[in-house]
């Protein structure tokens, strides 16, 4: 079964750690976003594509989700010693794929074709896709104005009021190549368990990606990062409060409307079902919570396995 | 006293480290070589001006002569497990230089006013200009065709035959901002033990720098790379060979004697001092092996102490 999985960070990185296991990864295709790439210490970094790279790669920071694991923090500290800025602290091992992806970009290369190379040489075995090779910027609005995406999540600690969100750059940006293909072949369609506006919201943003999912005889399947009124991590709440969607599987659900086919939410969610009927979604009642790998592999078996 | 030191790496830092303990800092201006920079993993690397800041801020790794002290590799390790390229081993601290020089030059900051702003941030006092701003680069001739500084030293470890040098963009270059106002307002103008081919030479090469040496009224001292018939280290001896001067003191006056006033060499060439006269240089036999940082004072002390 061809599948193609839409990804933001560490919530869809267990998740896809856990559907690897129950499936045959050559079949997957993971379209990743990059709406909060941003450029630091003159590096070109990509949080959501490396998080998913790094575990599946099992190279991840578990603690912190993102990351590598045991890495040393020497030229962050150094950094810091030289009085430059440090408020994303890239660990030493982690530099080793900004630098190689910064560099390969400047010399012209799109981010699809390093990102493709980077999973090959992590041996990933499943094809890593970035939404766009064009730079879309999720960019949230705040009393103190327009933030970029980590400026409001890292700087900020998700502090600020959420007015709004913007995916500057999405109407110009097409598909990186492969992305509309795969979901057009594939059978069944995965929506991650990732923030809807800041992760999911990006891919959605460019057009022709949004289309595919509507046209696409796949089942689409998604998996909901809300359980009851909060987020299991994360600023979700506040940004599906701009975008005037309830706080919770209804409001994702509503997001996901025009394409989603059913929709994985928690057992105590199962009251939801036909307020989420209504967005035309069928509500599939589940453990959705990932505490350990067992319970990864359990949700994406449960995701393989919906028949509708 | 204003005094300029022409600098390659790891002999001249030493020299420095010992010249910074009996003068005034603020007093010196350093030009420093830029031949041998390379670029690695998309960083733009200055090794000479690397090695002298290092070594005058404390930080280097006395061991190696280079680098910083107590680094780690991760970063380096993390490339090898993605089978990148690693010959030119960067540590982790020392990548923080490397990251912050790149990203100022690629915004368009010249190399001199990036130098000049690291030498603040690492407290040295006093000022350290690269020889030029636009690239010269330093390329050996080998049987096996002509390689970049860096190849044939870090790469081929100086194991091949050495047919000829040349320093390529040396008749484009200017000198970077204060160079020759300094050699002309300079008392005196010092010639570090560095490598007279692949260190000066390229200094050298910058034809308004060797005019501004010719005119200068300063008393211009050198202190011999060469004890015997030997470098005191790196492949001094073939490049000289190349370049068709005798591998001595002699060849080393030789190679400055247009605008060479004194050199010191070693107590045990002082015989040579007839031949060096020969080429109008003034030979002064005394201590020039730095075998611990008083040496290194006392050989500044020398240099300092010098009356025509």
């Amino acid at each position: 079964v061809k599948v193609v999985a839409l990804a933001g960070g560490t919530g869809a990185a267990k998740f896809l750690r856990g559907l690897v296991d129950v499936m045959p990864a050559a079949d997957l295709t993971i379209v990743g976003n990059t709406g909060d790439d941003l450029e630091m210490w003159g590096l070109a970094i990509s949080p959501d594509l490396d998080t998913v790279a790094y575990t599946l790669a099992g190279l991840v920071d578990e603690a912190k989700g993102w990351g590598v694991k045991h890495d040393s923090f020497s030229c962050r500290d150094a950094m810091a010693a030289l009085e430059l800025p440090t408020y994303f602290a890239l660990g030493d091992r982690d530099l080793a794929v900004h630098l190689h992806r910064s560099e390969r970009l400047r010399a012209g290369e799109p981010l699809s074709q390093v990102t493709g190379d980077l999973a090959r040489r992590l041996r990933l075995g499943c094809r890593l896709i970035p939404m766009s090779d064009q730079r879309v910027a999720t960019e949230i609005e705040t009393p103190g104005g327009w933030l970029s995406f980590q400026e409001f999540f890292v700087r900020e600690r998700c502090r600020p009021a959420v007015l709004g969100v913007r995916y500057v750059g999405a109407e110009q940006a097409a598909p990186a190549p492969g992305v509309i293909e795969a979901v057009l072949a594939a059978e069944r369609v995965i929506i991650c368990p990732s923030n809807p506006v800041s992760s999911i919201g990006p891919i959605l943003a460019v057009a022709p990606i949004r289309r595919a999912l509507a046209a696409t005889r796949a089942t689409v399947v998604g998996v909901s990062p809300i359980v009851g009124r909060a987020p299991v991590s994360g600023p979700a709440g506040k940004m599906m409060e701009a975008r005037g969607v309830e706080v919770s599987a209804v409001g994702v659900a509503e997001l996901y409307r025009e394409w989603l086919d059913a929709l994985l939410v928690d057992r105590g969610d199962a009251d939801l079902a036909p307020r989420i009927a209504e967005h035309g979604v069928r509500a599939l009642p589940t453990e959705i919570i990932m505490r350990d790998h067992a319970a990864e592999v359990e949700l994406a078996r449960a995701v393989l396995d919906v028949a509708l």
